[in-house]
């Protein structure tokens, strides 16, 4: 690997393409379910629209403020991620929140546009409080958490993108930045694009037990970085279908944990559904079944794994990655922002510019 | 005057002085209110102490989106009153609060260590709601209107202030301000001073009609840079002693409004007191002592306004002062940032720093 070749330039701003935002919170490696939900789609999305990926350093404190010192090692980990499964940095803009002062200037300009009742009606910021133990409709909310979605919206319209790439459960903060988008254009002049969402078709991943979605802190979860042996210990404990006492028993297929990754990740459908139905004939035992889901793992991970390893040892390499995004976000960021300033007209060109 | 020679150099950070903020926001001309309550006490300040001026104009949003325009205009007006009355940008660092992305960045952190309950339960939050109608334990109050107290501690902490010269009716500020350093401090680290409270002596200086504080909002105020025509029109306007009939009846000096100018004004307290003994004897009429106060007033306004005009001929003399304010403030402020960022371990060096 040609190292120099891979070096992202910044890129000039204002290509052609539509721009795109997308991204996660460091709170861990990526696992499987990141994969299918989103990272597939963003390494397919990526020639088709200029894509800003946000690493969301600080929506990790609205809930985990004592978590703050495991945060580097997590944005370390995500963008080895990134770049193993084929996230381009020349055409994906990886850069990490806190980095962007733009972002919360941003954001103070749209906290005067949204009130404390519309925040708390968000349905998302409701799920997020509850699972961390909060009731958003009480005042022991942290200030910062019922904001997030002003943040969030932010991080959105700084890179005046024209889509989300993200799940039929976001639409509820894609509508907040809407609203807020439209809100600000009314009051200040047309400065932001109004955001769509562009809807990932892909279920959510379960969980090895079958309950609830595949998620770090469920403990269910197979990582993009786990070795051959572990995911192999990991399929084999997977939930399969608890009315089959012997491998020549019927089997079911519906909420089948190893068919349902099957649909996710084997290319070959063909040969999958013959599996279903040697499985519902009672022709194909659970152990056959999940070393095949084992090897079809395999075959997806191992040239992750292995651009991984390689990325590992170019530390010089994930800080240029990191440290271009950062300047090129800042960049665009901070064109939004000018047009932001002269919009509210607090851009004060007779006082601040000089003559 | 030698302009060549107020120009204000960016000072070194780290000077020996303590630290103290202030500021005001920019909804109009300055008045003897601010005056008597603020900026007197500001130039007696500024050789003791370092002091940054803040020109609070995101704090013009949280209930006047749609005066927005006007902003910069007032901040114009404003710098003009601090030089006028003695304000030296040699010693005062004069900025604008929108200038500085720091302190958005640190609200950022911050607005993570409240909780709504405490924001609501903050008096002046209270007493500003109500003042522009808003009940802000309801739920319609702006979200950015909330937590202007977070955003007013980053105000304060970004300079690492110890002092905050203002009214005891700014103490639940302090108090917001002081519990948000020590949260901040016990959870990241020592970062920021504990700020105090300076509290300023001067009593609230009554309106012309002796209702209420002077305010543009009452229209009851003497500007700084009113013209001896209006002034004298102002003062003949005065509320005096409503039990006086004839200027030869003993008057009353409580709720006077000229004389409780006098006290605040006129330098010569025994020729006031004087004054006072014959007003109760009735041997001095109401006109008499009001083109006194007249008198007082323009001793006092007249070298300000001679000022004033000389600094309006020098809109790039305004300029400089602005820009010089705003560079050495966020000089200052990126460094306490740099502190913060490393406290929270989000300044990520082996991620961010190349090596």
């Amino acid at each position: 690997m040609h190292i120099e070749n891979r070096i992202p330039e910044i890129r000039a701003i204002g290509e052609e393409k539509k721009i795109i935002l997308t991204g996660d919170r460091p709170t861990g490696k990526l696992h499987l379910g990141h994969y299918i939900g989103s990272l597939k789609n963003r390494v397919a999305l990526q020639d088709q629209y200029d894509t800003f990926i946000i690493i969301a350093d600080f929506q990790v404190l609205i809930d985990h403020l004592e978590d703050s010192h495991q945060v580097e090692a997590n944005i370390r980990e995500i963008v080895l991620d990134y770049l193993s499964v084929g996230i381009d940095p020349t055409k994906s803009t990886i850069f990490i929140q806190s980095a962007l002062p733009q972002l919360t200037e941003l954001t103070t300009y749209l906290s005067m546009l949204v009130t404390v009742a519309r925040l708390r009606r968000n349905p998302t910021v409701k799920a997020e409080a509850q699972r961390v133990g909060v009731d958003s409709e009480r005042d022991n909310i942290v200030y910062g958490f019922l904001g997030y979605p002003v943040s969030q919206a932010a991080d959105i319209l700084l890179f005046r993108a024209h889509c989300v790439p993200a799940g039929e459960d976001q639409r509820p903060h894609i509508e907040q930045t809407r609203e807020l988008a439209e809100r600000f254009n009314k009051l200040f002049g047309e400065v932001f694009p109004v955001p769509e969402l562009l809807v990932s078709e892909t279920p959510k991943l379960p969980g090895l037990s079958g309950e609830g979605k595949m998620s770090k802190s469920l403990g269910n979860a197979i990582y993009l970085s786990d070795p051959a042996a572990v995911v192999r210990q990991k399929v084999m404990s997977m939930y399969t279908d608890p009315t089959r006492k012997h491998a020549a028993d019927p089997g079911h297929i519906e909420g089948n944990v190893v068919f349902t990754y099957l649909d996710a990740f084997d290319p070959d459908i063909h040969h999958v559904a013959s599996l279903k139905e040697q499985y519902q004939a009672g022709s194909v035992g659970d152990v056959k079944l999940k070393k095949y889901l084992f090897e079809v793992l395999v075959r997806l991970l191992e040239p992750i794994q292995s651009r991984r390893t390689e990325f590992e040892q170019q530390p010089d390499y994930i800080r240029h990655v990191l440290r271009q995004g950062c300047i090129h976000a800042r960049e665009v960021g901070e064109e939004t922002m000018k047009l932001v300033r002269k919009a509210v007209q607090y851009d004060y060109p007779n006082l601040l510019i000089s003559q």
